[in-house]
């Protein structure tokens, strides 16, 4: 009697599965056991989506955002808008994050895609951002301001801090989106170093915010 | 200037990801991230396997577990290896969980996968499992054993004590795994529930384990 073992096939799509981020071995088996029991063509349907995406997206060249391929040229459909305001670079980490900016609502400039932020422990180092183009975009004629709307931990200030000391010899001018208290939250509720950094960064109660 | 949202492409590879088990709004953006960026074809090699699975593999049509399609027909590596012993049936609840029994090396006999258990919050009654098969299968002259191999929580052993009755007139003998103390812990790292299992389930010192 040869003890059993997973067939091939099965094996294979539980390999292929686990390469896809945050997907350990127990998941894995469980999107596999799901890929061969669902009913309504769910999987052909992913399998189909997932080997047509790379031609049909890429990346802005310019700012880094998803970029519809026409033509067989990306087309940014921020970096074409002839409505943006050129004169602001909002500095985001990753392409998904321009989507939550994008709903606020109140930010008309264009963006800047840095593909992640500093992060030794992960040997995420400067030559892996997209740094160099950020400059050279930050002294274009017309630019203004370069908002940092990176992530509020000591990666992202790390980050922020670092680009800084690059931006400054560039002469425009420099910001960082606000870190405080959330919106909608008690003093109670509050994590410490939220409320601390409310309390260094508060402001005069007559202040009017930056215009957007 | 239009609100950017997520192109097309994206959001449609999202929402196809967003559909496997355990993946939620974040981990699936995550994924559609990697998918756009990764630079070694493991997208397109994932996005093959996912479409050539179906067809390759399928489940047994007697005990459920895993199949390769040869000629069109389903062979589980199990039912048809003969240096099996045919008297003992192992219930489990999916076809993955052969895999750590056999790993075991204690046990040379068939398997029944029910597809799941009994889970009334998750609206799964008996006719969502393979029951009246298993009820045929102990049947069958020469099964003298069937072991019930649940997962050792509130809806397994509901399940178990479920089968128990129904596997009663059967007349075949009905046995389930242990439960007590995992392997290489003491008792200061053990939970509750399986400690005092371990104590209601305590064996005479000199007791031989049922032969596998």
């Amino acid at each position: 009697m040869a003890r059993v073992e997973l067939p091939a096939p099965v094996a294979d799509l539980i390999l292929q599965l686990r390469r896809l981020p945050g997907v350990g071995p127990r998941s894995a088996e469980r999107m596999a056991l799901w890929i061969l029991q669902e009913k309504d063509g769910a999987a052909l349907k992913l399998s189909t989506v997932l080997g047509s995406t790379r031609e049909r997206m890429g990346f802005c060249p310019d700012c880094g955002f998803f970029a519809e391929i026409i033509d067989e040229k990306p087309v940014c459909r921020v970096c074409v808008d002839h409505g943006r305001d050129r004169s602001m670079i909002c500095v985001v980490e990753q392409p998904t994050d321009v989507l939550p900016m994008e709903r606020t609502g109140s930010y008309r400039g264009l963006y800047h895609v840095l593909g992640g932020r500093l992060a030794p422990l992960d040997h995420v180092g400067p030559e892996d951002l997209k740094i160099p183009a950020l400059i050279r975009r930050a002294a274009e004629t017309g630019v203004v301001e370069v908002i940092l709307a990176l992530s509020s931990d000591v990666e992202g200030e790390a980050t922020a801090s670092y680009l800084m000391e690059l931006l400054r010899p560039v002469g425009v001018r420099v910001s960082r989106i606000a870190q405080g208290m959330p919106a909608g939250s008690g003093l109670d509720s509050a994590d410490e170093v939220s409320l601390s950094r409310a309390m260094a960064y508060r402001v005069a109660f007559s202040h009017v915010p930056m215009q957007g």
